[in-house]
Protein backbone atom coordinates (compact mmCIF):
# COMPACT_ATOMS: atom_id res chain seq x y z
CA UNK A 1 0.00 0.00 0.00
CA UNK A 2 1.29 3.00 -0.72
CA UNK A 3 2.40 5.51 2.09
CA UNK A 4 -0.30 7.77 3.17
CA UNK A 5 0.00 10.88 5.38
CA UNK A 6 -1.30 10.33 9.07
CA UNK A 7 -3.48 13.21 9.84
CA UNK A 8 -4.36 12.33 12.91
CA UNK A 9 -4.49 9.37 15.84
CA UNK A 10 -7.49 9.10 18.49
CA UNK A 11 -7.60 6.25 21.19
CA UNK A 12 -9.44 3.57 19.14
CA UNK A 13 -8.99 5.27 15.01
CA UNK A 14 -5.87 6.47 12.95
CA UNK A 15 -7.17 9.21 9.65
CA UNK A 16 -5.47 9.25 7.29
CA UNK A 17 -5.04 11.75 4.04
CA UNK A 18 -7.82 10.21 1.85
CA UNK A 19 -7.16 9.27 -2.07
CA UNK A 20 -8.84 12.50 -3.41
CA UNK A 21 -9.39 15.97 -1.93
CA UNK A 22 -12.11 15.98 0.70
CA UNK A 23 -11.68 12.80 1.72
CA UNK A 24 -10.36 10.26 4.22
CA UNK A 25 -9.35 7.39 5.35
CA UNK A 26 -10.43 6.03 8.61
CA UNK A 27 -8.24 3.37 9.70
CA UNK A 28 -10.48 1.43 13.41
CA UNK A 29 -7.64 0.36 15.85
CA UNK A 30 -8.00 -2.97 18.04
CA UNK A 31 -6.34 -0.77 20.59
CA UNK A 32 -9.17 0.17 23.42
CA UNK A 33 -9.29 2.74 26.51
CA UNK A 34 -11.55 4.02 29.36
CA UNK A 35 -11.61 6.27 31.63
CA UNK A 36 -9.77 8.71 29.55
CA UNK A 37 -7.03 6.50 29.15
CA UNK A 38 -6.38 5.68 32.60
CA UNK A 39 -7.07 1.82 31.24
CA UNK A 40 -5.78 0.68 28.37
CA UNK A 41 -5.64 -2.14 26.13
CA UNK A 42 -5.84 -4.34 23.23
CA UNK A 43 -9.31 -6.34 21.73
CA UNK A 44 -7.78 -8.42 19.04
CA UNK A 45 -9.96 -7.86 16.37
CA UNK A 46 -11.88 -5.28 17.84
CA UNK A 47 -11.15 -2.65 14.90
CA UNK A 48 -12.38 -5.68 12.04
CA UNK A 49 -15.77 -5.68 13.95
CA UNK A 50 -16.57 -2.24 14.43
CA UNK A 51 -15.35 -1.17 10.82
CA UNK A 52 -18.04 -3.55 9.85
CA UNK A 53 -20.55 -2.34 11.92
CA UNK A 54 -20.11 1.19 11.43
CA UNK A 55 -20.21 0.77 7.56
CA UNK A 56 -23.68 -1.45 8.49
CA UNK A 57 -25.04 1.19 10.76
CA UNK A 58 -24.30 4.41 8.45
CA UNK A 59 -25.66 2.79 5.30
CA UNK A 60 -29.00 2.25 7.08
CA UNK A 61 -28.74 5.45 8.59
CA UNK A 62 -28.15 7.16 5.47
CA UNK A 63 -30.96 4.86 3.60
CA UNK A 64 -33.51 6.85 6.20
CA UNK A 65 -32.04 10.30 4.60
CA UNK A 66 -29.08 11.03 7.74
CA UNK A 67 -26.40 12.70 6.27
CA UNK A 68 -23.33 10.81 7.33
CA UNK A 69 -19.65 10.94 6.44
CA UNK A 70 -19.43 7.43 5.33
CA UNK A 71 -18.36 6.68 2.00
CA UNK A 72 -17.39 3.08 1.34
CA UNK A 73 -15.77 0.53 3.59
CA UNK A 74 -12.35 0.76 1.72
CA UNK A 75 -11.22 -2.88 3.83
CA UNK A 76 -11.41 -5.00 6.99
CA UNK A 77 -9.95 -1.98 8.84
CA UNK A 78 -10.19 0.69 6.66
CA UNK A 79 -13.10 2.48 5.38
CA UNK A 80 -13.15 5.70 3.10
CA UNK A 81 -15.12 8.89 4.82
CA UNK A 82 -15.68 12.65 3.69
CA UNK A 83 -13.51 15.24 5.43
CA UNK A 84 -15.27 17.11 7.62
CA UNK A 85 -15.06 20.08 10.43
CA UNK A 86 -15.27 17.68 13.28
CA UNK A 87 -18.07 19.95 16.36
CA UNK A 88 -15.87 19.36 19.64
CA UNK A 89 -19.01 17.74 20.85
CA UNK A 90 -19.77 14.39 22.44
CA UNK A 91 -23.49 13.84 21.46
CA UNK A 92 -25.11 11.53 24.05
CA UNK A 93 -28.42 9.94 23.59
CA UNK A 94 -29.92 7.84 26.98
CA UNK A 95 -32.75 5.83 27.15
CA UNK A 96 -31.87 4.00 30.00
CA UNK A 97 -29.68 5.30 33.22
CA UNK A 98 -26.06 3.71 33.27
CA UNK A 99 -22.69 5.54 33.81
CA UNK A 100 -22.18 8.73 34.71
CA UNK A 101 -25.76 9.74 34.32
CA UNK A 102 -26.95 7.25 37.19
CA UNK A 103 -23.82 8.52 39.22
CA UNK A 104 -24.34 11.96 38.62
CA UNK A 105 -27.86 11.88 39.94
CA UNK A 106 -28.11 8.81 42.25
CA UNK A 107 -30.71 7.14 39.87
CA UNK A 108 -29.74 2.44 39.69
CA UNK A 109 -28.21 1.69 36.57
CA UNK A 110 -30.98 0.26 35.00
CA UNK A 111 -33.48 2.65 35.55
CA UNK A 112 -35.41 3.43 32.03
CA UNK A 113 -35.33 7.33 32.04
CA UNK A 114 -38.58 9.05 32.13
CA UNK A 115 -37.93 10.23 28.73
CA UNK A 116 -34.88 10.43 26.27
CA UNK A 117 -32.41 12.49 27.38
CA UNK A 118 -29.97 14.09 25.19
CA UNK A 119 -26.61 15.23 26.41
CA UNK A 120 -23.69 17.01 25.35
CA UNK A 121 -19.90 16.78 26.47
CA UNK A 122 -16.84 19.40 25.77
CA UNK A 123 -14.25 17.23 23.61
CA UNK A 124 -11.37 18.04 25.84
CA UNK A 125 -9.09 15.02 27.24
CA UNK A 126 -7.22 17.59 29.21
CA UNK A 127 -10.35 18.78 30.90
CA UNK A 128 -12.21 15.16 31.00
CA UNK A 129 -15.13 16.09 28.22
CA UNK A 130 -16.95 17.67 30.46
CA UNK A 131 -20.98 17.85 30.29
CA UNK A 132 -21.77 20.90 29.25
CA UNK A 133 -25.09 22.65 28.65
CA UNK A 134 -27.07 24.08 25.57
CA UNK A 135 -26.00 27.81 26.74
CA UNK A 136 -22.08 26.73 27.65
CA UNK A 137 -21.91 25.64 23.80
CA UNK A 138 -23.65 28.51 22.22
CA UNK A 139 -21.44 31.11 24.27
CA UNK A 140 -17.91 29.41 23.66
CA UNK A 141 -19.35 28.63 19.90
CA UNK A 142 -18.75 25.17 19.44
CA UNK A 143 -21.58 25.32 17.36
CA UNK A 144 -24.41 28.12 16.72
CA UNK A 145 -28.16 27.67 17.73
CA UNK A 146 -29.38 25.88 14.51
CA UNK A 147 -26.30 23.93 14.41
CA UNK A 148 -27.03 22.53 17.84
CA UNK A 149 -30.74 22.06 16.86
CA UNK A 150 -29.51 20.06 13.95
CA UNK A 151 -27.85 18.18 15.89
CA UNK A 152 -30.48 17.70 18.40
CA UNK A 153 -32.94 16.03 16.23
CA UNK A 154 -30.51 14.05 14.23
CA UNK A 155 -29.42 12.23 17.44
CA UNK A 156 -33.41 11.67 18.45
CA UNK A 157 -33.71 10.25 14.90
CA UNK A 158 -30.57 8.07 14.87
CA UNK A 159 -32.29 6.83 18.18
CA UNK A 160 -35.43 6.07 17.39
CA UNK A 161 -33.99 4.07 14.21
CA UNK A 162 -31.46 1.99 16.17
CA UNK A 163 -33.90 1.09 19.06
CA UNK A 164 -35.79 -0.72 16.81
CA UNK A 165 -33.10 -1.79 15.11
CA UNK A 166 -31.53 -3.21 17.69
CA UNK A 167 -35.34 -4.21 19.31
CA UNK A 168 -35.61 -6.46 16.81
CA UNK A 169 -32.11 -8.72 17.46
CA UNK A 170 -33.45 -8.86 21.15
CA UNK A 171 -30.95 -5.88 22.14
CA UNK A 172 -31.75 -2.96 24.67
CA UNK A 173 -30.32 0.38 23.20
CA UNK A 174 -29.22 1.73 26.64
CA UNK A 175 -27.20 4.78 25.42
CA UNK A 176 -24.67 6.38 22.48
CA UNK A 177 -22.33 8.51 21.66
CA UNK A 178 -22.51 10.64 18.49
CA UNK A 179 -20.23 13.13 17.02
CA UNK A 180 -21.15 15.05 13.91
CA UNK A 181 -19.10 17.34 11.58
CA UNK A 182 -19.64 20.27 9.46
CA UNK A 183 -19.06 19.20 5.13
CA UNK A 184 -18.98 21.87 2.75
CA UNK A 185 -20.11 21.18 -0.96
CA UNK A 186 -19.12 24.94 -2.66
CA UNK A 187 -20.95 27.71 -0.31
CA UNK A 188 -23.08 24.76 1.22
CA UNK A 189 -22.39 23.34 4.72
CA UNK A 190 -24.26 20.79 6.34
CA UNK A 191 -23.98 18.84 9.40
CA UNK A 192 -23.33 15.05 9.05
CA UNK A 193 -22.90 12.08 11.58
CA UNK A 194 -19.67 11.36 11.74
CA UNK A 195 -17.19 9.26 13.64
CA UNK A 196 -18.40 6.03 14.04
CA UNK A 197 -21.46 3.62 15.55
CA UNK A 198 -19.99 0.18 17.78
CA UNK A 199 -20.41 -1.30 20.93
CA UNK A 200 -17.18 0.96 21.51
CA UNK A 201 -19.82 4.18 21.85
CA UNK A 202 -23.01 2.17 22.61
CA UNK A 203 -24.59 0.60 25.32
CA UNK A 204 -26.07 -2.87 24.04
CA UNK A 205 -28.02 -5.06 27.01
CA UNK A 206 -28.85 -8.39 25.82
CA UNK A 207 -32.70 -8.13 26.58
CA UNK A 208 -33.30 -11.30 28.00
CA UNK A 209 -30.57 -11.32 29.91
CA UNK A 210 -29.48 -7.92 30.45
CA UNK A 211 -25.58 -9.06 29.68
CA UNK A 212 -23.43 -6.37 28.10
CA UNK A 213 -22.25 -6.64 24.41
CA UNK A 214 -20.04 -3.68 24.40
CA UNK A 215 -17.34 -1.99 25.69
CA UNK A 216 -18.49 -1.96 29.35
CA UNK A 217 -17.26 -5.77 29.56
CA UNK A 218 -13.65 -4.02 28.99
CA UNK A 219 -14.35 -1.08 31.28
CA UNK A 220 -15.75 -3.09 33.78
CA UNK A 221 -13.27 -6.11 33.54
CA UNK A 222 -16.41 -8.73 32.74
CA UNK A 223 -13.94 -10.87 30.20
CA UNK A 224 -15.36 -12.04 26.44
CA UNK A 225 -15.22 -8.78 25.57
CA UNK A 226 -14.09 -9.22 21.21
CA UNK A 227 -16.77 -11.95 21.81
CA UNK A 228 -19.93 -10.24 22.89
CA UNK A 229 -18.90 -7.74 19.85
CA UNK A 230 -19.01 -10.33 17.66
CA UNK A 231 -22.26 -11.40 19.32
CA UNK A 232 -23.87 -7.99 17.88
CA UNK A 233 -22.05 -8.71 14.41
CA UNK A 234 -23.99 -11.87 14.42
CA UNK A 235 -27.53 -10.49 15.28
CA UNK A 236 -26.77 -8.11 12.36
CA UNK A 237 -26.31 -9.99 9.88
CA UNK A 238 -23.09 -9.14 9.25
CA UNK A 239 -19.68 -10.57 9.90
CA UNK A 240 -15.56 -10.15 9.51
CA UNK A 241 -14.58 -11.49 6.31
CA UNK A 242 -12.58 -14.82 6.10
CA UNK A 243 -8.94 -14.72 6.36
CA UNK A 244 -8.31 -11.17 8.00
CA UNK A 245 -4.62 -11.45 8.79
CA UNK A 246 -4.86 -14.13 11.90
CA UNK A 247 -6.58 -11.33 14.45
CA UNK A 248 -9.63 -13.74 14.34
CA UNK A 249 -8.84 -17.21 15.36
CA UNK A 250 -12.02 -18.01 16.71
CA UNK A 251 -13.78 -20.72 14.68
CA UNK A 252 -16.94 -18.69 14.74
CA UNK A 253 -15.45 -15.60 12.68
CA UNK A 254 -14.65 -18.31 10.09
CA UNK A 255 -18.12 -18.64 9.01
CA UNK B 1 -40.85 36.25 70.64
CA UNK B 2 -43.66 33.61 70.11
CA UNK B 3 -42.51 29.96 69.99
CA UNK B 4 -42.49 29.11 66.12
CA UNK B 5 -42.50 26.09 64.01
CA UNK B 6 -39.51 25.67 62.49
CA UNK B 7 -39.78 24.12 58.96
CA UNK B 8 -36.02 23.86 57.61
CA UNK B 9 -32.36 24.51 58.84
CA UNK B 10 -30.05 25.71 55.93
CA UNK B 11 -26.63 26.11 55.70
CA UNK B 12 -27.43 29.89 56.18
CA UNK B 13 -30.75 30.59 56.78
CA UNK B 14 -33.78 29.04 58.83
CA UNK B 15 -37.31 29.14 57.59
CA UNK B 16 -40.61 29.32 60.19
CA UNK B 17 -44.13 28.84 59.77
CA UNK B 18 -45.48 32.83 59.02
CA UNK B 19 -47.76 34.75 61.11
CA UNK B 20 -50.41 33.80 58.37
CA UNK B 21 -50.88 31.13 56.29
CA UNK B 22 -48.93 31.15 52.76
CA UNK B 23 -46.39 33.08 55.18
CA UNK B 24 -42.90 32.25 56.59
CA UNK B 25 -40.17 33.93 58.31
CA UNK B 26 -36.89 33.97 57.01
CA UNK B 27 -33.96 33.79 59.42
CA UNK B 28 -30.70 34.89 58.26
CA UNK B 29 -27.76 32.77 60.34
CA UNK B 30 -24.27 33.73 61.07
CA UNK B 31 -22.66 30.28 59.83
CA UNK B 32 -20.54 30.10 56.78
CA UNK B 33 -20.42 27.11 54.56
CA UNK B 34 -18.18 26.00 51.41
CA UNK B 35 -17.52 22.93 49.26
CA UNK B 36 -21.09 21.56 50.59
CA UNK B 37 -19.85 21.60 53.82
CA UNK B 38 -17.03 20.30 53.58
CA UNK B 39 -15.64 23.68 55.51
CA UNK B 40 -17.79 25.65 57.85
CA UNK B 41 -17.49 29.03 60.47
CA UNK B 42 -19.31 31.63 61.87
CA UNK B 43 -18.81 35.10 59.86
CA UNK B 44 -20.04 36.98 62.87
CA UNK B 45 -22.86 39.88 62.04
CA UNK B 46 -23.07 38.02 58.42
CA UNK B 47 -26.64 37.18 59.02
CA UNK B 48 -27.73 41.00 59.83
CA UNK B 49 -26.17 42.36 56.58
CA UNK B 50 -27.22 39.89 54.09
CA UNK B 51 -31.04 40.21 55.49
CA UNK B 52 -30.25 44.01 54.85
CA UNK B 53 -28.50 43.58 51.50
CA UNK B 54 -31.08 41.23 50.39
CA UNK B 55 -34.09 43.02 51.36
CA UNK B 56 -32.57 46.52 49.54
CA UNK B 57 -31.91 44.12 46.31
CA UNK B 58 -35.05 42.29 46.61
CA UNK B 59 -37.12 45.53 46.99
CA UNK B 60 -35.29 47.03 43.56
CA UNK B 61 -36.03 43.91 41.47
CA UNK B 62 -39.64 44.07 42.71
CA UNK B 63 -39.20 47.65 41.29
CA UNK B 64 -38.45 46.55 37.49
CA UNK B 65 -41.19 44.34 37.52
CA UNK B 66 -39.53 40.89 38.84
CA UNK B 67 -42.18 39.07 41.03
CA UNK B 68 -40.35 37.72 44.43
CA UNK B 69 -41.06 36.20 47.38
CA UNK B 70 -39.91 38.95 49.75
CA UNK B 71 -42.63 40.82 51.72
CA UNK B 72 -41.07 42.82 54.27
CA UNK B 73 -38.01 42.83 56.75
CA UNK B 74 -39.17 41.84 60.56
CA UNK B 75 -36.05 43.07 62.67
CA UNK B 76 -32.41 42.67 61.88
CA UNK B 77 -32.46 38.52 61.45
CA UNK B 78 -35.55 37.96 59.99
CA UNK B 79 -38.21 38.37 56.98
CA UNK B 80 -41.22 37.95 56.28
CA UNK B 81 -41.51 36.18 52.73
CA UNK B 82 -44.45 34.24 50.89
CA UNK B 83 -44.41 30.99 50.97
CA UNK B 84 -43.61 29.47 48.17
CA UNK B 85 -42.52 25.61 46.31
CA UNK B 86 -38.70 25.69 45.76
CA UNK B 87 -37.71 24.66 42.34
CA UNK B 88 -34.70 22.38 43.29
CA UNK B 89 -32.83 24.44 40.68
CA UNK B 90 -29.73 26.69 41.63
CA UNK B 91 -29.58 29.04 38.53
CA UNK B 92 -25.96 30.75 38.06
CA UNK B 93 -25.76 33.40 36.00
CA UNK B 94 -22.14 34.35 34.80
CA UNK B 95 -20.32 37.41 33.13
CA UNK B 96 -16.67 36.61 34.08
CA UNK B 97 -15.14 33.33 35.11
CA UNK B 98 -14.79 31.96 38.38
CA UNK B 99 -15.10 29.57 40.35
CA UNK B 100 -16.36 26.28 39.08
CA UNK B 101 -16.68 27.30 35.13
CA UNK B 102 -12.54 28.41 35.50
CA UNK B 103 -12.15 24.40 36.24
CA UNK B 104 -14.56 22.80 34.19
CA UNK B 105 -13.15 24.34 30.95
CA UNK B 106 -9.93 25.54 31.88
CA UNK B 107 -10.86 29.04 31.79
CA UNK B 108 -8.46 31.63 33.35
CA UNK B 109 -10.21 33.08 36.57
CA UNK B 110 -11.00 36.89 35.76
CA UNK B 111 -11.45 36.17 32.05
CA UNK B 112 -14.87 37.85 30.64
CA UNK B 113 -16.64 35.30 29.04
CA UNK B 114 -17.57 35.53 25.50
CA UNK B 115 -21.28 36.48 26.51
CA UNK B 116 -23.30 36.00 29.58
CA UNK B 117 -23.91 32.38 30.91
CA UNK B 118 -27.15 30.60 32.83
CA UNK B 119 -26.31 27.20 34.26
CA UNK B 120 -28.39 25.16 36.42
CA UNK B 121 -27.37 22.72 39.09
CA UNK B 122 -29.66 20.31 40.45
CA UNK B 123 -29.84 21.15 44.45
CA UNK B 124 -28.91 17.61 45.97
CA UNK B 125 -26.23 18.28 49.03
CA UNK B 126 -25.61 14.52 48.49
CA UNK B 127 -24.83 14.20 44.98
CA UNK B 128 -22.97 17.63 45.50
CA UNK B 129 -24.90 19.77 43.33
CA UNK B 130 -24.85 18.56 39.95
CA UNK B 131 -24.35 20.38 36.75
CA UNK B 132 -27.41 19.68 34.70
CA UNK B 133 -28.45 20.55 31.04
CA UNK B 134 -32.68 21.88 30.06
CA UNK B 135 -32.85 17.77 29.01
CA UNK B 136 -32.05 17.03 32.22
CA UNK B 137 -34.57 19.44 33.83
CA UNK B 138 -37.53 18.82 31.72
CA UNK B 139 -36.83 15.22 31.66
CA UNK B 140 -36.73 14.48 35.55
CA UNK B 141 -39.57 17.31 35.89
CA UNK B 142 -37.74 19.63 37.73
CA UNK B 143 -39.34 22.31 35.51
CA UNK B 144 -41.25 22.38 32.20
CA UNK B 145 -40.42 24.46 29.37
CA UNK B 146 -42.12 27.21 30.31
CA UNK B 147 -41.29 27.52 33.77
CA UNK B 148 -37.65 27.29 32.68
CA UNK B 149 -38.03 29.97 29.93
CA UNK B 150 -39.39 32.39 32.94
CA UNK B 151 -36.46 31.53 35.13
CA UNK B 152 -33.78 32.07 32.54
CA UNK B 153 -35.76 35.64 31.12
CA UNK B 154 -35.86 36.39 34.79
CA UNK B 155 -32.10 35.36 35.43
CA UNK B 156 -31.22 37.53 32.34
CA UNK B 157 -33.20 40.62 33.78
CA UNK B 158 -31.84 40.18 36.84
CA UNK B 159 -28.17 40.13 35.85
CA UNK B 160 -28.96 43.07 33.65
CA UNK B 161 -30.37 45.34 36.89
CA UNK B 162 -27.66 44.14 39.09
CA UNK B 163 -25.00 44.36 36.92
CA UNK B 164 -25.41 48.50 36.57
CA UNK B 165 -26.56 49.02 40.29
CA UNK B 166 -22.95 47.30 40.77
CA UNK B 167 -20.76 48.93 38.39
CA UNK B 168 -22.20 52.48 39.45
CA UNK B 169 -20.94 51.62 43.15
CA UNK B 170 -17.40 50.55 41.38
CA UNK B 171 -18.39 46.63 42.03
CA UNK B 172 -17.88 44.16 39.27
CA UNK B 173 -20.60 41.49 39.07
CA UNK B 174 -18.90 38.33 38.23
CA UNK B 175 -21.33 36.06 38.64
CA UNK B 176 -24.12 35.03 41.11
CA UNK B 177 -26.73 32.79 41.96
CA UNK B 178 -30.54 32.22 42.16
CA UNK B 179 -33.38 30.42 43.01
CA UNK B 180 -36.77 30.79 42.15
CA UNK B 181 -40.48 29.07 43.97
CA UNK B 182 -43.64 28.47 42.41
CA UNK B 183 -46.47 30.72 44.16
CA UNK B 184 -50.45 30.21 43.95
CA UNK B 185 -52.35 32.69 44.00
CA UNK B 186 -56.16 30.69 43.36
CA UNK B 187 -55.15 28.45 40.86
CA UNK B 188 -53.04 30.87 39.34
CA UNK B 189 -49.04 29.93 39.15
CA UNK B 190 -46.51 31.78 38.77
CA UNK B 191 -42.59 31.70 39.09
CA UNK B 192 -41.13 34.36 41.55
CA UNK B 193 -37.59 34.68 42.74
CA UNK B 194 -36.79 33.54 46.09
CA UNK B 195 -34.03 32.84 48.75
CA UNK B 196 -31.49 35.62 49.18
CA UNK B 197 -29.16 37.93 47.50
CA UNK B 198 -26.16 38.67 49.09
CA UNK B 199 -22.46 38.21 49.06
CA UNK B 200 -23.02 34.72 49.92
CA UNK B 201 -24.44 33.94 46.59
CA UNK B 202 -22.46 37.33 44.41
CA UNK B 203 -19.21 37.34 43.71
CA UNK B 204 -18.47 40.84 43.47
CA UNK B 205 -15.34 42.36 42.74
CA UNK B 206 -13.96 45.78 43.15
CA UNK B 207 -13.69 47.35 39.97
CA UNK B 208 -10.14 48.88 40.77
CA UNK B 209 -8.19 46.48 42.62
CA UNK B 210 -10.11 43.55 41.79
CA UNK B 211 -10.40 42.29 45.35
CA UNK B 212 -13.07 40.16 46.34
CA UNK B 213 -15.77 41.36 48.20
CA UNK B 214 -18.10 38.14 48.70
CA UNK B 215 -18.23 34.41 50.59
CA UNK B 216 -14.65 33.71 48.00
CA UNK B 217 -12.86 35.23 51.12
CA UNK B 218 -14.33 32.51 53.70
CA UNK B 219 -13.82 30.13 50.93
CA UNK B 220 -10.32 31.12 49.88
CA UNK B 221 -9.35 32.13 53.85
CA UNK B 222 -8.74 35.37 52.38
CA UNK B 223 -10.00 37.11 55.83
CA UNK B 224 -12.01 40.27 56.25
CA UNK B 225 -15.06 38.30 55.19
CA UNK B 226 -16.95 40.08 57.62
CA UNK B 227 -15.34 44.10 56.80
CA UNK B 228 -16.07 42.77 52.82
CA UNK B 229 -20.37 42.37 53.60
CA UNK B 230 -19.75 45.50 55.16
CA UNK B 231 -17.89 47.22 52.05
CA UNK B 232 -20.78 46.04 49.70
CA UNK B 233 -23.83 47.42 52.43
CA UNK B 234 -21.86 50.84 52.54
CA UNK B 235 -21.67 51.29 48.64
CA UNK B 236 -25.41 50.17 48.26
CA UNK B 237 -26.02 52.93 51.20
CA UNK B 238 -27.51 50.34 54.14
CA UNK B 239 -25.82 49.46 56.63
CA UNK B 240 -27.22 47.32 59.81
CA UNK B 241 -28.77 49.16 62.36
CA UNK B 242 -27.45 49.68 65.65
CA UNK B 243 -27.89 48.16 68.90
CA UNK B 244 -27.86 44.90 66.86
CA UNK B 245 -26.93 42.57 69.96
CA UNK B 246 -23.60 42.98 70.42
CA UNK B 247 -22.61 41.16 66.75
CA UNK B 248 -21.22 44.25 64.85
CA UNK B 249 -18.65 45.93 67.18
CA UNK B 250 -16.57 48.01 64.76
CA UNK B 251 -17.01 51.59 65.04
CA UNK B 252 -17.86 51.78 60.96
CA UNK B 253 -21.06 49.71 61.98
CA UNK B 254 -22.45 52.27 64.26
CA UNK B 255 -23.25 54.87 61.76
Amino acid sequence: MARRRQLYEGKAKILFEGPEPGTLVQYFKDDATAGNGAKSGVITGKGVLNNRISEHLMLLLQDIGIPTHFIRRINMREQLVKEVEIIPLEVVVRNIAAGSIAKRFGIEEGTRLPRTIVEFYYKNDALNDPLVSEDHIIAFEWACPHDLEDMTSMAMRVNDFLCGLFSGIGIQLVDFKLEFGRSWEGDDMRIVLADEISPDNCRLWDNQTNEKLDKDRFRRDLGNVREAYQEVARRLGILPEAGNGGDMKGPETMQ
